[in-house]
């Protein structure tokens, strides 16, 4: 029953990196302890779990999850196939994935919130282009079932704070001082932090965005104009020309997958998209005329038809690792 | 620099277990997708890794965290060297660990809070026997140094809604229906939580409880008086004869650690365990007058000393996981 082919590891662990520490004026008395006069909170960190695999190639991969989501969802797909964790682990390469600041295992927080428990399964099912709720989408890659669909919706976590870029970024930067040279691999709501530390920080060697879905940096008096979806509204980000000068030292790749409109539809969840896809073009311009090294996949132009937003779990993963393997050998990166 | 002996994996994966599921009346309309009306959410489900070695032992552990923890604190030491979870896939076990529902990567919840951000890093320190704060217990078994101390206050989680024994224990109990007879493995607060599990789930073929911290069970109206401590009152949990009964049937075994006061004392970071110890005490007793076998080991009685409340991470962790071995393998559980 089990297809898992034995696999070596020669490292494992996890540790926190980066975060904040908050501090209450006062003494601690150990006689009342539960008085928060003179303690300290340590929050705002990111977590990173990492396994290492025999002949380790020089470059590890660090995994970033989307929004609404955590670390675990590159360990296995919704219908407990192997998910990038492990698939890249097979390739050679050292995998850290990580939960971001106030998310998950990283969730304790000097900020907080109240958690968010409205109802939005149907909503990000069609956001995520599984389908358009509740049937997927005919010759779509999201795994059959009503199992591999409830794990899904199982596999979402909220925020424990708001969510801070600089906070995100700058956690996120603490791994790469720690680890060295790696690729950051972006999926979604990522994708625009990871260009901050992508500028930020010359440990950071080349970058996978996965279908990045905001944050895209221009220079500073370049940026386009906002873009109306039925979603709402897009609006580039502006940076110093520096800093995005920054931007055009590393390849970088961009995939998005299939259902994915050209003309503008009421259909929320596909919508969305269309103006993602016009802002990564332009966005990938804007690098390559910088002088950088940037690419924009469409995968159904590559012959690669159903993917949804998930293409680190979707039925033909495999396939999109081959793609991301690729790419990595083009420039050097493996 | 690495002392990682290499370690081959025959599976590892993850997956969501238990929960509920909440809908919101109405019809879900693809064109205003934030409208939670016709929708649903998944939530207070346990989320499960785990790794599976070579030649793997018929009995998986089950390792399930204490208050404030998730699964990774099983994953490694604050001091960066291998925690029970590569340490007992070494010893030939499948390791499952989880994080429990409103917590961590399991954290969708039906019923939200607030997230807490109270300043408690010297209150817990205290609590769980590291030392009287700034100072390490002498001949404690917590690592040395800053940085361990700012990984292990970075490796707490708050919860992401009110904490259910009855959500908890159904969730892990569906994790048994799913993997079949295993041993379960908890820390502190999962302690009493686990009982219950033990005594609803046949799957559960015994029980390792590091120093369990409350929901001691026994027969209605064979409970002990609350027990009073400067750190507070506890009460013991009755429960129906019949499924005290339950408890009888597999072998259990409870560890504590040192720096245990056996006098009332006005430090309520150690009062605190005074109480819990002598609850146990009476707690394996009972289990063994109704014919089970229950042990509570005191380690500093056979001379393992200066263990903190984290057995599983402290520096003998090794040492402290040969104890357990021996346990399993004297009751044929390994």
């Amino acid at each position: 029953m089990n297809s898992f082919a034995p696999l070596t590891l020669t490292d494992q662990g996890g540790f926190a990196v980066g975060g904040t520490t908050v501090t209450t004026p006062g003494t601690f008395d150990p006689r009342n302890p539960t008085d928060p006069a003179g303690q300290s909170l340590h929050g705002d960190h990111a977590r990173v779990f990492y396994q290492v695999p025999e002949n380790p190639r020089p470059l590890p991969l660090v995994l970033w999850h989307g929004y609404k989501q955590s670390g675990a969802g590159w360990g296995a797909t919704p219908d407990g196939r192997e998910g990038f964790q492990t698939l890249f682990l097979r390739r050679g390469f050292p995998v850290y994935t990580l939960d971001q600041p106030r998310r998950a295992t990283a969730g304790q927080t000097t900020v907080g919130t109240t958690t968010d428990t409205a109802t939005t399964d149907q909503w990000f099912y069609n956001q995520f282009r599984f389908g358009l709720w509740p049937e997927n989408y005919p010759g779509g890659q999201f795994p059959p079932g009503d199992e591999a669909r409830e794990q899904f919706f199982r596999s979402m976590v909220p925020d424990t704070g708001p969510i801070d870029a600089a906070i995100l970024s700058d956690a996120v930067s603490a791994l790469f001082d720690r680890i060295g040279p790696a690729v950051l691999v972006t999926h979604s709501h990522a994708g625009g932090f990871g260009w901050l530390d992508a500028m930020h920080n010359g440990n950071v060697k080349g970058v996978v965005a996965l279908e990045p879905g905001s944050g895209f940096v221009f220079p500073a008096g370049e940026a386009p104009e906002p873009m109306e979806s039925s979603a709402g509204t897009m609006a580039a980000v502006e940076v110093p020309a520096s800093d995005f000068q920054a931007l055009t030292r590393v390849p970088i790749v961009v995939y998005y997958g299939d259902n994915i409109p050209t003309e503008p539809t009421d259909i929320a969840g596909r919508d969305n998209w269309r103006i993602r896809v016009a802002m990564a073009r332009l966005w990938v311009d804007a690098i390559n005329h910088h002088g950088g090294d940037a690419q924009l996949v469409l995968l159904p132009e590559i012959g690669i038809t159903g993917n949804t937003h998930f293409l680190q779990s979707d039925l033909n993963n495999v396939e999109i690792a081959d793609q991301i393997s690729k790419f990595l050998s083009e420039k050097g990166l493996d």
